[in-house]
């Protein structure tokens, strides 16, 4: 075997790290899977089961996997077109009718964990800058793990998914406020009118595609139809979603609000083409390494001090019982229930937490036990928001399960008596 | 607009190289399928198109893009999907039952180029190890393009498709040897017990998964329909893919051989179920890369010198004609229409003469020039073979839908006279 071997590092050594690249997608995909079954079996949400299997491949115990450029790409095209698919269930209308609702929602989701985090560094003895990072931090919501489990459950058509996910898309833009500003600070000194550029063009990226990409979108219809290359609504759909995901990325927002907006342009092409069905067979492939991606940032080895444990959980309770009262509050006209349903699925922080992080850490002003701090922080969010989103949508899941079994009754009846 | 540069600069260097990435992703995508609309239009085959576009959108004219690990990943696992969704379709039994035809043709289709381009390089003056790097990089046929030209004129099912199919895989293995025994005669000494070892095991690995996979497979039906996870069928297919994939790697053959016979051992999950419509989404979101990737790698500027040019265009004819009669030849005794057809279908080099020429270049025995004339023979020969596959499959194609529509006719009739 040892002569194999040696044939094997000569022929790696001219082919690059391919076969290493191939091992990597491999543990990666496999990984996920399994445990998406256990978790399935054990009645838990799939979706933490692979985030979990990211902590345990991942550099903090197995070391099987670790980051890179590769596993990152694959898990944003991944997330990417999740939000795609999400979109392309939602109608714009939709969405615009609870315009102001989830605008209070995002609002208040974005006050009260700013100033909460920035409170709970200042009363922990830590600079300011430190504060308003990690409450920068606690702003951000990451929509891909409630998108997830609000589709597998069936209930995005439902107003509370519908304000959950324009909460989202407004609450990105605030973020990337929020962000700038306190990045602005860190270097010392705030541009108001690069502030106020970048949000006119976020925003006005948004309301343009809500208002008017639908609109331009069905009139290509006949274009698209006239197309001769295969597949071409499902064509033209990924190049609408890459394309817009960089023009997000490049106006400054994150990609997926781009994909999410590219989807629900194109929510009408749905209908009646394989869009959707082709879009969710690439996302399948794609989105376990966004999942298992968040598990593998988590770096554990910053946890021997039970000081920084005790941080760590108390800085995860805040970031979920702020967004809970902020959203919460916001929603409560909705009644206790749907308030309930639309603070938690704004709790999960994931990939948005972290890179927030990130910049702190690339500032200067975040030592590596807070970025150790946050990172839990984003990936606990994600894993309690699931299991809590299932208990609390039980009864709207069982209430439309209920009213479709009667459309299929009385469709059933109107054909008998026909 | 200055200022907004400023900020999203400011952001970019934060966030890496994020939006550079989506937007690379973009710039393919997209180029790829108009160039593909475009070619479709002319009646030109598609797969041609989305090779120009990399030709042109590369570093070699416009330089939007250039190959990058990113994009060289993408393009493999698009690949390896490719011939997994190939593999699908076809059946081990069909497989074998062509064998000892196929070996025939992969043999003649190796040792034919191999001395034609050694032969070339002597006459042309240049020492024997480059002319041995030139003949070994005239062996390996890159399946991919014909396989999806065979599939886009759903020919895949005929003896001449499977012929291929096996001889390309066979061919694979005879090129791993060549290069094993070239890179070591490049190193000053050929280790036999290395190169019967790597023998050994590749061929075992593809008879195994030949003459024992699908049966494997076959045997975990009732396990993979009582999984609680959803698509169970695709995710486990994508999983074996990907692991044989990695497998096949690592015993020295293409990784895509592995996915392959993946597909091959899956081939009967797939009839009555979705595995091959989801897997083949999947492919078409990532073929692109694939395609593109190829185009990308020429190039131009080795072609200032008119010696050059003409070295190019003798590789590229006798790398043409070599496989032509070498495989030609071996498939006669088939008539003289299937064995034009095997021979066409043998002749694109594409990546993998590419591979051969990296290694000589890595060695330090193959001149930059040299390289450059290898990756022109290799992508030329890619442009060559569809045009030429599509006129001489036209026949058969007739026939096969006359065949398919004459069974629906005679389908009709049972059921009228019922």
């Amino acid at each position: 075997m040892n002569v194999f071997l040696n044939l094997s590092t000569n022929l790696l050594f001219f082919l690059g790290d391919h076969t290493e690249i191939l091992s990597t997608l491999f543990i990666i995909f496999l990984a996920a899977k399994l445990s998406a079954e256990v978790f399935e079996r054990l009645k838990q949400p799939a979706v933490v089961g692979e985030i979990l299997a990211g902590v345990l491949i991942g550099p903090s115990l197995l070391v099987l996997v670790k980051p890179t450029d590769l596993t990152k790409t694959l898990a944003e095209v991944g997330v990417i077109l999740l939000l795609f698919t999400v979109g392309l269930e939602i109608k714009p209308k939709a969405l615009f009718q609870v315009g102001s609702r989830a605008l209070l929602v995002a609002v208040l989701g974005v006050i009260i964990p700013f100033f909460a985090g920035w409170l709970l560094l200042t009363l922990w003895g830590e600079p300011t800058i430190e504060g308003i990072f990690l409450g920068a931090a606690m702003v951000a919501t990451s929509v891909g793990i409630t998108a997830r489990v609000l589709a597998s459950l069936n209930v995005l058509n439902t107003q509370t998914s519908q304000i959950i996910m324009a909460a989202a898309v407004i609450d990105d833009i605030l973020g990337l406020l929020v962000l700038s500003m306190v990045s602005s600070m860190a270097k010392g000194s705030v541009n108001y009118k690069e502030l106020a550029l970048s949000a006119s063009l976020s925003i006005g990226f948004t309301l343009f595609m809500v208002f008017v990409g639908a609109k331009i979108v069905n009139k290509t219809r006949p274009t698209v139809e006239k197309l001769k290359i295969g597949n071409a609504f499902f064509i033209v759909g990924l190049t609408l979603c890459l394309g817009l995901s960089f023009l997000a990325s490049y106006v400054g927002v994150a990609a997926i609000i781009g994909s999410f907006l590219a989807g629900m342009a194109l929510s009408e092409f749905s209908e009646d083409t394989d869009l959707h069905h082709k879009s969710g067979a690439v996302m399948e492939f794609l989105l376990p390494f966004f999942l298992v991606g968040i598990g593998m940032q988590l770096e554990l080895a910053v946890f021997k001090d039970p000081r920084v444990i005790i941080l760590a959980l108390l800085a995860t309770l805040i970031a979920v019982i702020t967004k809970l009262i902020g959203c919460g509050i916001a929603a409560l006209p909705l009644g206790r229930k749907q308030a309930l349903q639309i603070g938690m699925g704004m709790v999960p922080r994931g990939e948005v937490g972290i890179i927030v992080a990130q910049i702190g850490l690339g500032l200067g002003v975040m030592s590596n036990t807070l970025y150790g701090v946050v990172v839990f922080m984003a990936v606990a969010t994600t894993l309690i928001a699931p299991p809590f989103l299932i208990v609390l949508f039980k009864e709207t899941r069982n209430e439309l399960a209920k009213e479709e079994e009667e459309i299929v009754d009385s469709d059933k009846t109107l054909s008998v008596m026909e």
